[in-house]
Formats: structure tokens, sequence, C-alpha cells
């Protein structure tokens, strides 16, 4: 071994979902928005003016955060932005995480915060979800360095109440508390409102789901002014210049474009209430999702089966080897076109299918 | 105090040079190209297929990385892509320097890299230059975690032979030795060739200067396939997707167009050697710089002065109000016309300079 092995830091990454370069499959593995994004968004990048690329961006992302601070009520100093809500987390974890009591998240969520905890050398301990994938509150009403919870949390698509949040958030006013709220425009409730009650809060969002613009690359935080700057702090140090002059003026008008941005959440959720009756009459069971994807199991064929034939006809969904979950699918929810594809699909694949139609 | 303050990572950040809104100003300050990106990157832009930004992007950002890779006759194992040179340097403190031994670096180069390693908590010991500002290999001839040079280095433009960096390199076979780069395609050497003798070199490079793009965010690290490996493992660990898809494609049609490349890089080394003309006839000395920058001290008028009095006409330019270069400017080479603006200022500014006219 080389003398310099000794002082690298050894990791194990976080693997992300595949990203197959072929364009004729049906995509429904890394819970992207099955529309296109705004096209006020998409007209700026087409009029920009390109000349000016050659200039660093503000580092402040003025533009983007303001956009972001207006369409939610905010103060421009309440938000962070950052090169997707995994820049804006791993900062959070860097910035916040830095004690020796262990933080706490659920064993099954994001299968992120356990690396970022990793690489960081944050000692953390996951706390078990119910027999049904069902946070129970009380199990963090015990010290902690800081708690991470996905709402809805993934990749189970389960909402925790805000009441329930509410009491964690009562119980915790010593640490910092990450609500991870990548899939809550999907009809979930968003805990921003509680900002006002608790300056430990921090709320994550991600323009990669329901902004449509997973390929450029936004995420955001909202907190009291006192925790963005010491958020800022840090990626100051880490990066002056994380988001790029397109992804400033794309994502602002992304956001801007509220009516496109509800119509694309309308038509997710009026697809996903309809698969759920078609993946229930097909003999899958799964919780209640509020996400832009569905967790389900097959009564029958077990989902490392399905997920290899699935994938033989190309069509991506997600499944994770591990531990209690591996017998689910996360299967996003696409265009009613891309759902019709995997449902005429199992007709075919599932034992029985035929005596149902 | 609250509880958690006591969990927080707190940093004296980086504090990058002023990006002024006003867009009537000569803008000398952040070593900015005065040149447009190669309109081959512009044309990119303008046709993207803006319906695939609600796609993931590649997260090994292949065509970009193959593309630089090509540029250098290396192989796509021998490159690292990031959100510019800084996320990559970043990466490679975050990945490579986790020993006891203090990391070394000269006392006046690239500000960052102290509040990198004060961000980590990574040890460092900085070696002065002397006192022309240049670096004495045999400094760096004793036990350390790891070294990092700028080479041309910042924000003094003086260039390190190679001989002297191959001296560095023999001697410190048992430590990651960095160099940094970003300035070396305006006149400098560049010491890649060593990576066929030193597996534990890393040469990192930028698009933010000789290649047109700041605005876009890209940097990167050339060294053998296995320190690539572990920068990725730890990039993997922090942010899967950090190169967006227009970043990708830009990009790689940046680094293709070489022809144009070349011809910015020869007419700002052209104009570079006019400007110290131009300085020095108006009372300036500075060391012969190799970068698109001149780091300039008067004779008899302060830095801090002539930093106010160029900001009052419109004319930015960089000042460190830092021990020992104080009483310089760092002054970017821009088109002939800012530099002859710059002169204009000077000659009506400076004391008798009517005289020499």
């Amino acid at each position: 071994m080389k003398n310099w092995e000794a002082n690298i830091r050894k990791v194990v990454p976080y693997i992300p979902g595949e990203q197959p370069t072929q364009t004729n499959v049906i995509k429904l593995n890394t819970n992207e928005n099955p529309y296109p994004p705004s096209p006020k968004a998409a007209a700026v990048i087409k009029t920009t003016d390109t000349d000016s690329l050659r200039l660093y961006p503000d580092p402040a992302a003025g533009k983007l955060v303001h956009a972001i601070a207006k369409a939610y009520h905010l103060k421009d100093d309440q938000v962070f932005v950052g090169v997707g809500s995994d820049d804006v987390l791993a900062m959070c974890f860097l910035t916040f995480f830095n004690g020796k009591s262990p933080i706490l998240f659920p064993d099954i969520t994001y299968s992120f915060y356990d690396v970022w905890a990793d690489l960081f050398r944050i000692p953390y301990e996951t706390v078990p979800l119910d027999d049904n994938f069902k946070m129970k509150p009380e199990d963090y009403f015990r010290p902690n360095g800081g708690i991470v919870l996905a709402n809805p949390n993934a990749p189970t698509g389960i909402e925790l109440e805000q009441g329930s949040i509410r009491r964690i958030l009562e119980k915790n006013r010593d640490c910092i508390v990450i609500v991870d709220e990548a899939y809550v425009d999907f009809g979930g409730e968003s805990c921003l409102p509680m900002l006002e009650d608790f300056d430990n809060l921090i709320v994550v969002q991600t323009f990669s789901k329901s902004r449509n613009l997973a390929g450029m690359r936004i995420g955001y935080a909202m907190a009291s002014p006192s925790l963005i700057r010491y958020l800022n702090d840090v990626k100051y140090s880490f990066n002056s210049y994380t988001m790029n002059r397109l992804v400033i003026e794309a994502g602002a008008a992304a956001v801007e474009d509220d009516e496109y941005f509800r119509a694309c959440c309308d038509r997710i959720i009026r697809t996903r209430e309809w698969a759920k009756e078609e993946l229930r009459a097909r003999g899958f069971h799964f919780a209640d999702s509020r996400t832009n994807f569905i967790f389900a199991s097959h009564e029958l064929v077990s989902a490392s089966e399905l997920f290899e034939a699935l994938r033989r006809a190309g069509i991506f969904v997600r499944h994770f080897p591990k531990e209690r979950i591996s017998n689910y699918l996360r299967i996003t929810v696409g265009t009613p076109e891309q759902m019709k594809a995997l449902f005429d699909f199992l007709d075919d694949y599932l034992p029985g299918a035929s005596t149902r139609m």
C-alpha cells in the first residue's frame, strides 16, 4: 500500500438509480416528472445571452433565491439554494451535525442519509419504522444530535401527519430538525408554516420532481435567517459559485410559473390514484402514497423477479435489495400512456392475469 | 445560546471577488475571459432539447469527461469533473487530506486553500514565498500530509519551472501533490506529462478562465485512475448529480473547439504583454505574469488608494488587504479596449502622469 493511501477518506458511496442511455425505455425508476419543464423556463434557456456565460454567476444566486422566497411568502434570507436537494442536505449535515450524540432518522428512508453521516463521520442511529412502515413520533423523544425526516417518506411514499411533526419539534427544541419534503407537492402537506414557531427547523425541497427540472440540479432549504446564514458560511467555504447562470435564470422562471407547476402536479396525482386502482386489481398491495411513486409488493411474484422481467421489457422501475423492503418495487408515476404500458405488461406476465380480464 | 448552536460548524468563509450587477463597469477583478464562449458551446445551449431537462443528467458526466480526456490524450478514468475547480479542489481536500501531518502550501497563494483546510479540520502549514514571491522547492522537502501548489501561482502570476515541480514530486512520493493549473493555458507549462511518473500527482484545471465559461461552472482533475476512483467515491457520497445536462453538453462542445480556445488564449497573451509595457511606463512594477492577470504595485500610489479611485471610475480590479501583498493590485487582462480605458484613467490620475505624455 502507498503511504498516501492511509490518509484517504474511504467511503461506500450512494448508488443512484440507473440512467439508461437508450431513449426507447419507459423510465419509472428515478421519480422524474413525466412532463417537460415549464415553457417559460425553456424559453429562458433558448433566449439566454450566451456571451454572458464568460462571467461568473451571482454567488448568492439572488434572483433564484428571491423567486423561491416570494413563492413561499418568505424573506430572501430564509432561503438557501444548492445543486439539487442532495447538495443542500449534504451542506446541512456538514454544517449542523458536529456533536457527539447520534443523529436520528428512520431505518427505511432516503438511502443517502447514512451515506452523508458516514462521509462526515457523524454518529447516527436509525429508528425502525413500524410494521406498516409508519414513523412513531415518540421514538424521537430522546436526546440526539439532530433529526432527519423525509415527509412524505421515501421509498415508502407514506406521509406523517402534521400533528406528529409538531410533536417531534416540540420535544426537540435543542437540536436541528430537517424535514426533507422532496415529494410534498404531490398531495402532501408541508410543515413550512411551523417555521414561525421553530427556529431549529429546516425544510428542504427540490426542483427535480414537482418542478420538472431534475436535469438542471436545483434544491433549496427554508429556515430561520440564522440557520440560513450558517449554511451559507459553510457553502462559501466549500464552493462560492455553485449555481450557474442558466440555472439561476431558468430556475427562477420555473418557480414563477405557478400555473404550470400546479397543472403538472394535478395530472400526476390523478394518474397516481388511477394507477393505485389498476395495481390493486392486479394483486399488488401498498401503503397510500402521497408522492409521485408507488411502493408496491405483489402477492405472488417476488419484487426481484418482476424487476428483472420489467427491465427486459424496457420498463425501468427501482428495486432496493435491502432488509424489510426487498420485496417491494418503487414505481414512478409516469404519463397515463406509460402506466398503461406497465399494466399491459403485467397483464401478460402475472400468473392468472388473463383470467382477471 | 441555543443548544443546537454548539454542534454548528462555524467557519470564516472565502470571500469571492465582487460581481457587480451594473453592466457598464470594466470588470478586471475576477480573471474572467474577456471573450465570449465558443460559438459551438453557445449553439449547443440554444438548440438543446429543453424537454429532456425533466430527466436527471448522467451522474458520471461521461460525455464531458470523455471530451476532456480526449483533448489531453488521457483515458476517461483519469478525469474527474466538478462544479468549477473549487468544487474539484474541495473534493480533493475532503478525499485525500485525512492525516495528522500538516498539509503544505505557500503563504501567498489562492486564498481558498486555508479555508478548505479549516472547513474540513485539516492541519496545515503555510510556506513563505521568497522576497520576490517565488516558491523554493526545497521548502517542501520535509514530512507532510499533502502539498498544494498553484502553478502559475495566484495572485502573483509567477510560474514555477517544471524542473522544480519534478523535484518536489520526487521528494514527496508518500503524499498527494495537487498542482492547481487554473491559469496554465496563458503561456504556462503544464505538469500533465508527469502523470506518467507520479501516481500521487493530481492536476486541476478549469473552464472558468481559458475556456470562457466561468458562468457554467466546470472544473476538472486529471490523475491516476486509482485517485480518480477515490475522488468519485467521495463525490458520489456527497452529491451524485453535480453536473447538469446543459453543462455536460456545452462543456464538451467548448473543449472540442480547440481552435477557438487557442485563438482566445493567444489574444489574451498578446494583450498582456502589451499591458506589461504600458503599466511599466506608468510606474508599476510586477513579476513576469504567465496568467490572464498582472499583479502590480505602483512606485508612488498605494494599492488601496488606486483600488478605490479605479472603482469610482467604474474600473473593478482586485485588492487583497493581506500581509505582504496589500500594496498590490491584481488586474485581469481584458480586451485591448478595456486595458486602454484603464491606461487612460491612470494617465489622468497618477501624479506627474501628464509629464510623461
